[in-house]
């Protein structure tokens, strides 16, 4: 096989994100876009950015900002983590906590330590898009992940072959793309569950400082380290991020686990690109410091008045037959069409005739099923904007019902 | 197989990079230091950076910098470094060109892209040790690279199994560990092979623009496309780094190659870590643009001054028997020592009895042959440490020659 047949051959290991390849697409400012669940740049705290760089570089850490650094991360942000989750109900160190450059990062390392081809991960039906996609280059295979599913786990672990069947992935709080939360009896059924089968639960917690109201659930990590009386006999690992709460640019993000977890990640992360940025680092645990908490109750107030400006708007502009979630914090609200209506179609459609757009469901599937099913976010839209845009919507699809 | 079990299984996949697990001992302030292979951090353009990350913040680009951004990295960073490929002999554009967090990230994405359990990678014997830690996550074998080698392309399939040899990796210019570079005929002799054996050429340019003295060579990736006639036909990848010239903390590199290439590490990056830190690529370019040439003539002066001192140390206290490199260029020079004489015993002793420090050679070594060999580091020893250094390490050398 010489150079270019090979490169050929590797394609078939990947393929863009249909999410990323439509985000290029929307640059036309009079397009109306729900599609991007990224956070709105407007809410960012970059003023007290904008200060601490300065302060950080004119002070005595400038030098070692800029220099090499250890591959665990920087030490007084990893504290100022692990103090966070033990008021989360996850008593640990600092050495257990390694920074990772976003979740996004955690989902690969994860992947390549825990996948081998063949082997199963159970994904959550629909899931996060990115989680697929840092797994896919494991080439496993996957499995339906529902607490409450009803198959004993001997069921699922014969379906996949003994020992196959290598985590369970999910989004507890405010998934992306659904919205929902794990309810706390169905995360204690998913740690039974996870223990009957000896498996991992990764835990990805991009939105859980987001939530507009109803009552606060604990981690997952937080569960199993009350049941199995400390972090250190724990299954879980959870993948943290500053990318909702104070900005992704920075790619600064975190796993909490245990030790032996932690371990095996930093020789990977030192393997693969040696550390996350050693300045983005220095600089976010000052921001921190100062005003995350401060910083996060305002993002709740202008998201929640967005959440519901769309739900408010759904309520108003939707055809009978499509009905939709209404989650308690986070980005998303997941719709559910008639069953004949494709997504995917429907935003070419929408884009077309009434420059609105949305990520349709179909690619959150991992066996692409479910097309009748699309993503709203709200966290870059003005209630006026919301309000228009699900006219427009509205109209697309009684457009196409009335064929 | 449970969970732990599961885990306990996945350590041998990894093992801890000696070199950095040494310089955690090197904290002690008495100690003389020629084992860490980073750039000397008084000689950062602390000041360039700190006002640019003031005025980057302070403009229009403030909230960009701080949201997510594209895989392929920052456009005006990637036109400015096809700009640089250009004056370096390789014509490219910008969708030729994809920015990394540092180009250690580059190695693991061609490892990841190029490597399945078994294949066979060739590396220089010695290498560099971060390529080994990225290239083992994807369990390859490896086979000595040396350009000159004699055996026919043919047999070294043979030996690897048909197919088996993906690619060859190198640091051609003031390679770490060596110092050494590799002349213009092996270059050529490296591309005849490669296109022989249908394989990749990964070059790793990590040190290129620390030229001190002697002539320039191409890079292998210019030879590439002078005779296989636009960089679209070329079978080499480059790797670049803004680690040694302005500064590592900031996790800024560049991977230069044909588009196939490019196109499926963006799709590789995408489902990793989604791109590097979007601030840190503006800046870098920024400060890239004001000062690029100008600060690296001044790195080297300072460098080669100190690989000056090093050189004349050596030439006054190392005992007969001893010999090493003499490099034109980079940061490193290489010792090769009488046979009996352990790399790694002669350091234990070297820091016990003399508190001089350098890395044993045996670990840059794909079957840790070679133990008496050693690396020092000249970069952040200044002239008076370094004479200092090498009394002692004569001294440490001579007490074990007597035995």
């Amino acid at each position: 096989m010489d150079w270019n047949t090979l490169l050929a051959s590797r394609g078939a290991r990947m393929k863009a994100s249909e999410i990323r390849e439509l985000l290029k697409l929307l640059d036309q400012p009079d397009i109306i876009s729900f599609a991007g669940g990224i956070p709105d740049p407007t809410l960012f705290p970059a003023q007290a950015f904008a200060e601490t760089f300065a302060s950080v570089m004119a002070g005595p850490l400038a030098n070692s900002a800029l220099q090499y650094s250890v591959s665990e991360g920087y030490l007084p942000l990893r504290e100022w983590l692990a103090a966070r989750m033990a008021a989360l109900g996850v008593p640990c160190g600092a050495e257990n906590i390694l920074i990772t450059s976003g979740s996004q990062q955690a989902l690969d390392y994860l992947g390549k330590l825990l996948l081998s081809p063949g082997d199963t991960a159970m994904v959550g039906w629909p899931t996060y898009l990115g989680a697929l996609g840092a797994f896919n280059a494991y080439e496993p295979r996957y499995e339906r992940l529902d607490p409450l599913d009803n198959r004993p786990a001997g069921e699922l672990v014969d379906a996949a072959a003994p020992g196959a069947v290598k985590f369970a992935y999910l989004t507890p709080d405010f998934a992306n793309p659904t919205g929902e939360t794990l309810p706390l009896a169905q995360r204690h059924a998913l740690l039974d569950r996870a223990e009957a089968m000896g498996i991992a639960v990764i835990e990805d917690s991009a939105y859980q400082a987001l939530r507009y109201d109803g009552e606060a659930v604990p981690p997952i990590l937080a569960l199993d380290v009350a049941r199995s009386g400390g972090i250190e006999n724990t299954r879980t690992i959870y993948c943290g991020s500053f990318s909702k709460t104070l900005a992704p640019g920075l790619r600064v993000g975190w796993v909490c686990a245990a030790k032996p977890v932690i371990q095996r990640l930093v020789l990977m992360k030192q393997a693969a690109d040696l550390h996350s940025a050693t300045l983005n680092q220095i600089v976010t645990h000052q921001v921190a410091e100062k005003l995350f908490d401060r910083h996060v109750a305002g993002l709740h107030a202008t998201y929640s008045a967005r959440r519901d400006a769309l739900l408010a708007a759904l309520a108003r502009e939707m055809p009978e037959g499509v009905s939709w979630t209404r989650p308690e914090g986070g980005m998303f609200i997941w719709l559910t069409l008639p069953e004949a209506m494709d997504g995917a179609a429907l935003l070419a459609r929408a884009i077309a005739t009434e420059k609105v757009a949305f990520v349709p469901g179909g690619a959150f599937f991992a066996d692409g099923s479910n097309r009748n099913t699309l993503r709203l976010s709200f966290s870059c839209a003005s209630p006026s904007q919301i309000d228009e845009g699900m006219a427009r919507l509205g109209r697309v699809m009684r457009s196409r019902l009335e064929k």
